[in-house]
């Protein structure tokens, strides 16, 4: 369906509209469960209330058989088609640490690396140094610019930097410098199309003068680029819906992607879910009517394949529920980004569960929000970026399409 | 998927289909019926029948969360994309009193009412006069003329008319002129988009003259017209599906979408759903290979929120199908434009439960036509204008894709 019809028919008014997101909550039959996956096994009773007073689905992320990231994941959820929308590695990572990008950014990403004396990486993150001393040379980094362009350099965190330059012409078909693995140099700038020619005398340039800045320290004595994302505009989630729209994440990235689509961000202090919840309330206090929360370690112990540590964390989310629920929203919609199964440990392409509590529902007809349950659900199999129209809808923010 | 892999793969011989349609027959659980809907509460045995030798799933008109005009969402069942062939209220207007609109044609809905010394509307229906009065009336608005164009006035039924201009250059980008309530002014006709110039300059002058013809009349002394449709050719069911198509509805608006679609009118005597079965079977004895059937009041109860009425208008559907069985269809679809929950009294956007029989189907999975039983059914939830592939594939009328 086209975005178009939904942003012409989306409403200035209407009800507020909870997104909670359990990173990576999909998952797989767990052998030691008896083949109960964890949201089977967890004990989530409220969770379970509001699947019997809503309505459960499925959703593919990007599309069937496709293993989403997390940037494409999120996308899809806040209703940008991901393919269309792509957004880069290096781009989330300056928007993690909310740099401001603009149309036309060139973006990547930094690792500070320990080169030896014939040029070979001998450490891809130099020892994993100190977000101080990675603060120290990024300073230093500060100092060099590149003619016909700007230059900025941001830490990140340990190893971690990013750089963005900014000017016209750039592209991002340009190949990672960081081969991946020990022994080798770091990759020669090269394009990967013919419009980077400009982009990687940019870049090449940018890299030479670091490396000269870089080479008598240790143990950091020279960086690693990948990530190049051009970065490009969204129509923002207040012209797309005419939502006032916040977002609450504990991690840099997520919190970047949903910057991406024009939310507002809430700190969460302590920084844990009782802090987020905590936000969400300050989110609606501030005229929010749409807030996006993340829960980001059901996705950690599914990566780790710690099925055990996956059910207390769907636990622990589902005892925040009712504080959630007190904060006045009238649609509240629990999924993932993607499933990250257990048995894979890693992100997958299998459908998320959806359940959507608020507004007009087919309810009764779930009793626990699992992905079994979610397979036969009212709302049945739909694409990522068909939720939105379906929470706006549910919040009564959708105008009849046609006479 | 492409409607032109649909239409190249139609073949010209194969079996007969039935496309009944219970105008917004979706529901939700209703708290007086235990939570169960009115689909569910109905005693419907030759449905139930129909179920458990046929497959059941789910559709969605337009998109998730998009709630369908009427329009659309018969557009989608007779498989045609209701986005690209938007057709506006002013030209269901015209195509259902039976007016042939032709490609260019701009339509719009007029109203007579009643205006005050100073020019406020006073009543916007005009005290609804009778429909022979709105004949004695257009009669003389047929007078006007307006260069450049044809105009033809049509009564529709009480105070409502309609006009449509012929010419070429004309846009539908123009203002109701009904401003939705009385105290105020009619609205001057004014342009959405820099199109319609022409065609305001046009409209502009049919109000003034006719304005001037009625100014001094009573009750009716002006018109509102709303509803601006430019009408655009359809491809019809005949050249897209190598079908012979008709049509059996008591409502104009509903006899105006098939026309557009290309079918021929059946009229039923008795105007109920008994004659209507007539109609049908005569439709079949004319040749005809595809039949819509429309029973509009199990939307209008909805629309009451009359849970009650509603259950007795699917259970009057029910009772009829034994005679529809009769008329040699060998493929028999049961499903709805839309689901007008009677909770909402609406219109909505929630899926539209499709029973298929006849053809190869894996059946025995249910044992009701319900929209529980739907949303797991064999068939799966899909897209309103997927249906016709799938009751075509039933009726051994599409070819093999490719080798």
């Amino acid at each position: 369906m086209a975005s178009d019809l939904v942003s012409q028919l989306s409403l200035k008014n209407g009800g507020k509209i909870l997104l909670a997101v359990m990173d990576g909550v999909g998952d797989l039959p767990i052998t030691e469960f008896g083949g109960l996956t964890p949201l089977e096994k967890a004990e989530t009773p409220n969770m379970d209330r509001l699947a019997a007073g809503g309505a459960l689905g499925q959703q593919c992320p990007v599309g069937r058989g496709i293993t989403p990231g997390s940037g494409p994941g999120h996308l899809a959820l806040f209703g940008y088609d991901p393919v269309k929308y792509l957004v880069g590695r290096g781009a989330l990572a300056a928007l993690g640490i909310g740099f401001q990008l603009k149309h036309g950014d060139l973006a990547a990403r930094i690792n500070f690396c320990t080169l030896g004396e014939d040029g070979v990486i001998l450490d891809r993150r130099a020892g994993r140094i100190s977000t101080d001393l990675c603060i120290e040379l990024v300073n230093q980094l500060k100092e060099v610019s590149v003619p016909g362009v700007e230059v900025f350099v941001e830490p990140v965190k340990e190893h971690r930097a990013c750089v963005v330059f900014r000017g016209a012409g750039l592209s991002e078909h340009i190949h990672d410098t960081d081969p991946g693995l020990t022994g080798e140099k770091p990759v020669p700038v090269t394009a990967t199309d013919s419009d980077a020619v400009l982009a990687v005398s940019v870049v090449d340039e940018f890299i030479n003068k670091s490396m000269a800045i870089l080479k008598d320290k240790s143990p950091a004595n020279g960086l690693l680029l990948r990530g190049f994302a051009l970065h490009k505009d969204l129509p923002a989630m207040q012209d797309r819906y005419k939502l006032n729209p916040a977002a609450v994440a504990l991690y840099p990235m997520y919190r970047g992607v949903a910057s991406l689509a024009g939310m507002e961000q809430f700190q969460s202090d302590p920084s844990d879910l009782s802090g987020e919840v905590v936000a969400v309330n300050n989110a609606l206090k501030a005229g929010k009517d749409f807030v996006f929360l993340h829960h980001k370690y059901t996705d950690s112990s599914g990566e780790d394949g710690d099925h055990e540590r996956k059910v207390r964390e769907i636990e622990k989310f589902d005892r925040v529920i009712p504080e959630l629920l007190q904060c006045g929203f009238d649609v509240i919609c629990i999924t993932g980004d993607h499933s990250t199964p257990c048995p894979m440990k890693l992100h997958s392409w299998h459908p998320v569960p959806v359940l959507i509590h608020g507004g007009p529902q087919r309810t009764g007809w779930s009793s626990r929000f699992t992905e079994r349950e979610a397979a036969s659900g009212a709302l049945g199999t739909f694409k990522g970026s068909e939720l939105m129209p379906l929470l706006l809808a549910a919040a009564g923010r959708l105008a009849k399409f046609g006479a």
